[in-house]
């Protein structure tokens, strides 16, 4: 479906001009045409990604709209990072209930911000009239045959996560509290809401991380749905189980001023931290790697045998963990029909 | 973002299996990861695009769902054919109110079904809860530097459209009114509103056209917007101008039974009819090319120099023609807020 004028128009006004500014050296064509056309570099495969955020599910009614174009496409890259995936091209499917200039300026903002930052070049996209959401395509290339993924994890090897957990969901709660509440619902000192609404809304993808682990780690996934949930993923598609160390699990220093059974479950369930989570073998120096790309490592953990994913305390004593992760049709931001 | 439980439930559940079956050669991992992986052949380029499908604006809320699915797949494969490109592979990014499972089930069938036909796996996607869309996003593969593009049509060169025109202007139409009306509105003998359905909710890409077209079209696009408004859109890339000859242009034979003026307004300014418009050189031939495709192939006008875009009736005297093709902006098929 080409786009109309005025979808050609919006496109065109708030996205296409920084479009030359980033590295575009894959782009034959660009925004504009029926298709975008790209160039993949010989001996290299092409990954593919597409994610929606949808209003009230994924974002507030009042987010920022630059945070709200940032996060769009770092939720996307965070994707390609766990491919250990170059970024090559973007998309973008726009969906507005109007054409609302100021949100749009503010989100391509946001977007076109990450973009330059990052070098993916926006290729295409179309915009329609209908309840707001947005929907990213991100792709990048890789090494042919080494490209991370879920599967390949064995046991023995460690498990190891970048960053700090729980921060997000940590966010998520007191933002959300904070508007069912009105004024009165400011739960957080004013010198911790900055932070965390920083994590909720400004999260980063680990592009630089998700390359360095190409040949050394064994599987990867970002940590999206929450550290468990991921966990969960990874561990059945390498065909293993996992034993998650609590005390070792990096958490977000905004946990520190709540209780241990909370921090936990923001720590292990909590999802949209985009950190990586990997299986590294034996063989290889965490440390070397941290260096690399400036960025804590920490080992939470190891494969095992079997299909059980574990959490243990210092005692080594099993943790019941009650939450598995966030799912977008049970628990949603706000309302969304 | 990795797709929670459910998502993924969803996804496998309605889309897993059958993508075994349709042909899969570039696809190096599936849906299932934080990306697919696609390989691309060697001295080709990679062509992709993104579309979404809104209720209300795209489909009606009570539009079949096997036809949703096959629309919603069938639009995104007609930029491919504008572009010349083979299909490698689809992503679908699905917002659901609810889980309907009827509706997924017809929804599923529909889109397959077209992909399977056509060849083109699905390698990933993402459900969401939201008001009903679906964002489509398609890879095709060309030998590169000879996708086709809207821009490098000349003057002198040949226009041509596939197939007729206007059939699915005719169904909106009437489905409308139809639904306006209710019970009452069937304004169309029984005998005509199927092949009037067929036209606006079973559209077809012209794939094997596209290929055909590589070395010998100048400029091509898909009539989405309109005739009118997709030339206008081939003659700004192109730096030209066009000339129209009204009476060449081939008309559904739906709109035999209707005011010519009507025709020609569903014609020109009606949009999805998915044919493919482009611009032929004089030393190629038309004949050999309709006899390849299998599909009537006629010759409406030419470029011209200049950038009007004009259109003459049958003795040459220019046609005043208002409606410049449809706007998702400015009008809509239902509610959509």
């Amino acid at each position: 479906m080409a786009g109309s004028d005025s979808e050609f128009d919006l496109i065109q006004r708030y996205f296409g001009a920084p479009s030359a500014d980033v590295n575009a050296e894959g782009v034959r064509l660009g925004i504009g045409d029926d298709a975008a056309l790209l160039a993949v570099a010989s001996g290299h495969e092409l990954a593919v990604t597409v994610d929606t955020l949808i209003e009230g599910t994924h974002f507030f009614p009042d987010h920022p709209p630059a945070s709200v174009g940032h996060k769009a496409l770092a939720s996307n890259l965070s994707d390609l990072a766990a491919m250990g995936a170059e970024p090559l091209g973007a998309l973008l499917s726009l969906t507005l209930p109007r054409v609302d200039h100021d949100w749009l300026a503010g989100f391509s903002e946001g977007f076109l911000a990450l973009a330059e930052e990052v070098g993916i070049p926006l290729v295409g996209g179309d915009t329609n009239r209908g309840p707001l959401a947005i929907s990213v395509t991100v792709l990048g290339t890789a090494p042919a045959g080494q490209a991370l993924r879920r599967a390949g994890a064995r046991p023995g090897d460690r498990l190891v996560v970048s960053g700090a957990l729980g921060g997000a969901a940590f966010g998520l709660a007191h933002e959300t509290a904070r508007r069912a509440r009105g004024a009165a619902g400011a739960t957080l000192p004013a010198d911790a809401r900055e932070p965390a609404c920083d994590r909720l809304f400004w999260p980063r993808a680990r592009l630089a991380l998700g390359r360095g682990l190409r040949n050394r780690a064994r599987a990867a996934i970002d940590i999206s749905d929450g550290l468990l949930a991921d966990l969960g993923h990874l561990c059945a598609a390498s065909g293993c189980g996992a034993r998650v160390d609590w005390p070792a699990v990096p958490r977000d220093p905004l946990l520190a001023q709540i209780p241990d059974d909370q921090a936990r479950e923001y720590a292990l369930g909590g999802g949209e931290d985009y950190e990586l989570l990997f299986a590294l073998p034996a063989g290889e120096s965490l440390d070397l790697l941290a260096f690399s790309v400036d960025l804590p490592l920490t080992v939470i953990g190891e494969c095992t045998e079997g299909d059980a994913v574990v959490v243990e305390d210092a005692d080594g004593r099993r943790l019941d963990v009650t939450r598995a992760g966030h799912d977008h049709f049970a628990d949603n931001m706000g309302n969304t029909d």
